[in-house]
């Protein structure tokens, strides 16, 4: 039996009657029940994934249970709280799923920022324009959520170059984009790749083959967006984040996607007169945490609607915590955004230090997210 | 019917005799027929392979017809030359056999000078360690041909140790290393790799996977050659060339080894606090051509040994022709070696201009090889 089975139980059990099947009170919505709580909480929570909530595939830290202690007894959210991390490569709806199933706790696609959720702010000037898009997962389906409409991933590109990758015949991918695949055919008919410029670079998630999008990405950038064909200005380059480092499954930290820009920064610097131009997302830049407080903020209002609507709009947050394993990305970052966040930082992933972090030490440092969440809803006189 | 069985049958007529396939005399070994011509030119010529001799896997300029112009009709050398590349990842022998079935003139393993053919040096110094090869095609057999003993490719290094590459759930590799597989079984009885440090790092070939491979790498030169164990110095690295861009079938330049090296520095020094230390081989180095006029001058007193035995240890070219494509590469390594290199630039690679290249000036520029070999007989008053 799942947890949202269990908090639907107990949340009979709470309303102190037993409601038959048949009862139309009983067929509430879930929606219904997370606003059966009329105290909204003056601070809220956000978690970074990796090093925090899960390493690899696998939860740590006591996170399943220290989460389920956000949530009243009836499944309804009882601190607003959201995951904001720098990781990404399928659209917030599917990761809000994977994040249910892996926690055993009902997370909504809203609870979920990614380090593409940003780039939806970018439809508007791309809407209709040819762009590229990097990285693991399926990058051209989370652009095409966003509403970009002429989105192509770079396997797809690349594709359409004979031996643009010298050593493609070293390699045989199996990569399973169906979504991309029914892309490439619908834009044969609509435009020619080999004719039409592309307008923009997005690096969605962290790049599988390396070689190859370097290769590619300086192809685009370097021609103007169209490899080997004239010599026009660089197209813009955006990067959902920037970390250099982070933990995953392996004991040592990974390279990153900001690893992957240095890589690419420090070939095309070389190979051409002007300096590659980028915008990188992501923590720590203060833009994502701002962010995150009006996401937030969203969420504490939509969950306890009822009372205070005349002071909804006046709303703000005393203190948020973030929670996060890195000190350069998680803290620096909650440092840089200022009030309300209060960053915390963990010892199971990056940071492993025993005391605090010398460069940029973090407000609370505690062993696991369990232990974080334990000091906050003390600290907040939460009951649970 | 190929050219060495042209060769052969006019070996034969120019004998004035026609012997019987019984004939002692005919079966005499293609060796014995190099050495029957006793003039020794006191010139030579090298020749680069990519965008001069072959672009991808067809060839160029001319290039197959030059060649045979440098045969006496009996398939005996009339003109000392070999090739000269950064490319690699094959052994010496296997390249040759390509080559002579590709151009159809009979190519010695003396003949092909590979970026890698230096790595032989260094076999005193690690034969018996455990050592770390990188790269395309057959990088550990390549290693191994040359006497290093205890040789793992990073791929098989890589495989020992779960989770070191976060990304591999995303690719397939389908490379297909035989000898790689028979080597890593032998060696798990041998030594631990967990707990065996690695005592060098060699760049044989084009890494094919740019992420992994700059992960791994790091890990072993960070820790002091065992992944996340220790902080040790770092080991050794060796880079067989470091050209940054080189002409393959695509219509423009493709990234090469310098490239990956930039890629591997540049993160190297972002997370280490001392700078990366290595060692590129490779033309413009002096030393290869240094080593390529070595060769040479064997290969003249092999062929052609009948005569002036006396003055054979004095022999010395009067002039050697570099014949290629990469002005900084090429050119610019004749160049620096000196005496007696003569560079000549091809059109048919990375240089693409009318005149003479601007930062690298050869001493000659023409279309193609066939160009270059049409102006070296001639100036050296062979007839062909």
């Amino acid at each position: 039996m799942g947890f949202r089975s269990v908090l639907l139980r107990a949340s009979r059990a709470r309303l102190r009657y037993s409601p038959s099947p048949e009862d139309p009170r009983f067929r509430r919505s879930f929606s219904q029940l997370l606003h059966s709580e009329p105290e909204r909480p003056s601070f809220g929570i956000a978690f970074d994934i990796d090093g925090v909530i899960i390493r690899g595939r696998t939860t740590i830290g006591g996170s399943s249970h220290a989460l389920r202690r956000l949530y009243h007894a009836d499944g309804t959210l009882k601190v607003p709280f959201l995951f904001l991390t720098n990781g990404g490569g399928v659209p917030e709806t599917k990761r809000s799923l994977e994040l249910s199933e892996l926690l055993g706790v009902p997370i909504s696609p809203l609870q979920v920022v990614l380090g593409h959720s940003p780039f939806r702010q970018l439809v508007s000037r791309f809407e209709n324009e040819l762009i590229v898009a990097v990285g693991k997962g399926e990058p051209s389906l989370v652009m095409a959520e966003y509403g970009f409409k002429k989105v192509l991933s770079i396997n797809d590109y690349a594709s359409y170059f004979n031996h643009i990758d010298p050593l493609s015949q070293y390699k045989t991918w199996s990569l399973k984009q169906s979504f991309d695949k029914n892309c490439k055919l619908s834009f044969q008919s609509k435009f020619n790749v080999h004719s039409e410029r592309v307008k923009g670079a997005f690096v969605v998630s962290d790049p599988v083959d390396w070689g190859r999008d370097i290769q590619v990405l300086c192809d685009i950038l370097r021609y103007g967006g169209l490899p080997g064909k004239g010599n026009g200005h660089q197209p813009p380059l955006y990067f959902a984040a920037d970390d250099l480092e982070y933990q995953a499954a392996f004991p040592c930290e990974r390279l990153g996607m900001g690893a992957f820009r240095i890589a690419l920064e420090s070939i095309y610097n070389r190979i051409h007169s002007s300096p590659l131009e980028y915008t990188s997302y992501g923590k720590p830049n203060p833009s994502v945490f701002k962010n995150a407080e009006s996401t937030l903020t969203k969420l504490a209002l939509t969950t306890y609607p009822a009372k205070e609507t005349r002071v909804s709009k006046n709303f703000a947050f005393n203190i948020i915590y973030m929670i996060g394993d890195n000190p350069k990305v998680d803290v620096n970052g909650a440092k840089k955004a200022g009030h309300p966040w209060f960053p915390i930082l963990t010892r199971t992933g990056v940071f492993k230090g025993k005391d605090n972090d010398e460069h940029f030490p973090a407000d609370l440092v505690v062993d696991t997210v369990e232990e974080a969440v334990d000091f906050i809803l003390k600290k907040e006189n939460i009951q649970s």
